[in-house]
């Protein structure tokens, strides 16, 4: 008889995104006619830039002409991407081989991937408020978890201590929930502390270029010791508009080993395994992003989402909302007023000014009372939520909005 | 300290296919005048269809255009294909439900990642000769293997019996790689023995299209009782030319469960957790094969491959040579001559006429003193390396060409 894989019971019945979009769903077909203002997924408005596109247009055409035609793909990234993620990254000063980039279907897949490399018995330590995919993956894989909560008092940013008996660990900067940036002293303490155990950290860079204060680290591989502990995983999704797109990077360097083992083989192993490749058009799509002028219609776009960001952190700001993230992320991780539970908070939203956000809870027990925004929607939608927002925030202080009220 | 995991290393170092490669550009150093006549791997060579190509276009426009730019797909797959997917499937009197289907980036990627499914304690039945990926997937994974070797007794078709003591197991038809295409009979056995004993098939049809022969089955769900207890595996690649430009879908039917784990909505989970969906690009692209246009498309390509194989077949039965395949598959499983072992066919092509095919054993032990050769390259090389093969063939008959010589 065949057995399931039986870890897959220890998860929650839906994923959070998934349940979510059911529960906007079910609004909306009850108001059909009101306007909702989408602000819970961090998925990206704007199209994507126009030196990817004509890249892409070129690579679909290069698929008709039978000269030009491109089968199977290296299975860890066409040398082309490969040199163009690690000229990008030594343009920063970093030193990276193109043999330790891996091209990957984007930040997600690789995340869940990745634990392939893991053996089963590794502790893995999660993080909480914490992007829940990291924690449902390791339950499928059926590992050992420990919890770390953060929380206001330490901005969300938890340091770590010998005490922590974990082998592998997420670590999201900027963070996803909440926005909150690891500083190069805090990311070199947990350098140092996955050293001086031989534990993994899994570095998910995927919000890196909203950083604008250039003290703060964008690439664990800025961080002495880095490349004996650490995995970085990088996504255009959010840098370049790739959500609808799919593609990403995975930097596995040289010198990551564990018990004789080198982990970058290892995911060549594995790749060329289980994978043919990415798909040639996306590489070749991609690859425009690393161009100057991909790298200048990027940061246009990304103006945009920082000016969303701004808009909502002002409007959060007048009401005294206490919030971390919005300048160096594009999340806003907000305290929900009244001590309001934070399924609560989203109900009330929902339901009084029909902006959809996030809940806290969702990212684990330590985001309880803690409420998300994304800023990746429209200008006009992300002024016309902060405004209501503000509203609403106003009309609780006054007493005259109050749950089921 | 984080332990890798340990099951790596009873794997061979090398993937089969990236070991040929490598041999293969040695040779090309050593050799640059010559022209190589690749029928190794199994990659097509003729381009898109026009109709894809024009959905890709239009998919790649669209995500330059505010208004119809496409952000997160769904992670099950874009309702427009897995509609169009089951409409398909439905016109060859298939009764699948487009919930039954998930868009994947491929079937190689996909029978990896649906080992997450199992737990590990299931034993996996593997077929030899089998294409590596299923066996090396099984490795990574920790599980318990039975070997079923088959053979020209069988002509490569083994049957199930019960005293087969396996809880899942790949089946592969049209078989990479002898082309050995089962028939409605023996593969109503197998679906039998797996409900008989509760084991689950993983049915990779990437071949399908190639069937011309109608009493054969091209989908397992054709045989009465699948539906309890068989995933089927498909993919672009070949049918329609995608193995550079990625996609395909997997079909589980909603009754298959285990262990009152219902399959389906596992794979759901998955999904949801692992993955960000597969690009809106591709999809669109993937979406154009299942029009009346796309099909008709396809059947023009696939007729070129189809006379590739027979130019192949005619001259290995020229040659007396005994081979399975090539009618209703795309590869050629020959039975090298004069009992050559297969590593030393191998090396024979390649330095006496310049012809890279796979040796047989690199496809397991049951495969050895065999030899496979992909018919997905242009008629031009397809004619060329079947006229040089039986002239090799026939020295090697006259007794002026051996191994060494």
């Amino acid at each position: 008889m065949m057995q399931p894989n039986p870890f897959y019971k220890d998860l929650q019945e839906e994923y959070l995104f998934r349940y979510i979009a059911g529960k906007t769903e079910e609004f909306r077909k009850e108001h059909p006619g009101e306007k909702l203002l989408r602000m819970g997924i961090g998925d990206v408005s704007l199209p994507l830039p126009p030196s990817v596109i004509r890249a892409l247009h070129e690579a679909v055409s290069d698929q008709a002409d039978p000269q030009k035609f491109h089968g199977y793909m290296p299975e860890c990234g066409g040398d082309f991407l490969r040199n163009a993620v690690a000229a990008h990254y030594r343009r920063r000063g970093i030193d990276i081989d193109p043999a330790e980039v891996f091209v990957s279907s984007g930040a997600s897949d690789e995340l869940g991937d990745l634990q392939d490399l893991f053996a089963r018995e590794n502790t893995a330590l999660i993080m909480e408020p914490v992007y829940p995919a990291y924690l449902d993956a390791c339950i499928i894989a059926g590992r050992k978890i420990l919890h770390l909560p953060s929380g206001w008092q330490n901005d969300f940013l938890p340091e770590p201590d010998d005490s922590i008996n974990a082998d592998m660990v997420y670590l999201c900067s900027p963070n996803n929930p909440t926005g909150a940036v690891f500083t190069k002293a805090l990311l070199k303490d947990w350098v140092d502390w996955a050293n001086r155990r031989g534990a993994v950290i899994l570095f998910d860079a995927a919000y890196e270029a909203f950083i604008t204060d250039e003290n703060l680290p964008r690439s664990i591989f800025e961080i002495d010791g880095a490349r004996t502990c650490a995995i970085e995983i990088c996504s255009l999704s959010k840098t370049a508009g790739f959500t609808g797109t799919r593609l990403g990077y995975t930097v596995i360097p040289e010198a990551l080993i564990r018990q004789e083992m080198n982990l970058n083989r290892m995911w060549v192993r594995n790749r060329t395994t289980k994978t043919n490749g990415i798909s040639y058009i996306l590489q070749k799509g991609g690859s425009a992003v690393f161009t100057e002028e991909g790298q200048k219609e990027i940061q246009e776009n990304i103006a945009v989402y920082r000016k969303n960001a701004a808009v909502l952190s002002k409007a959060l700001e007048e009401e005294d909302v206490r919030f971390t993230g919005g300048k160096n992320a594009p999340y806003i991780w907000m305290k929900c007023p009244n001590g309001f539970k934070s399924w609560d908070f989203f109900d009330l939203l929902l339901q009084k000014i029909q902006v959809i956000g996030t809940p806290g809870a969702g990212f684990g027990e330590a985001g309880e009372g803690c409420f998300r925004f994304s800023t990746f929607g429209s200008p006009a939608d992300t002024e016309e939520a902060a405004c209501r927002l503000g509203q609403l925030l106003r009309r609780i202080k006054e007493g005259t909005v109050s749950l089921g009220g």
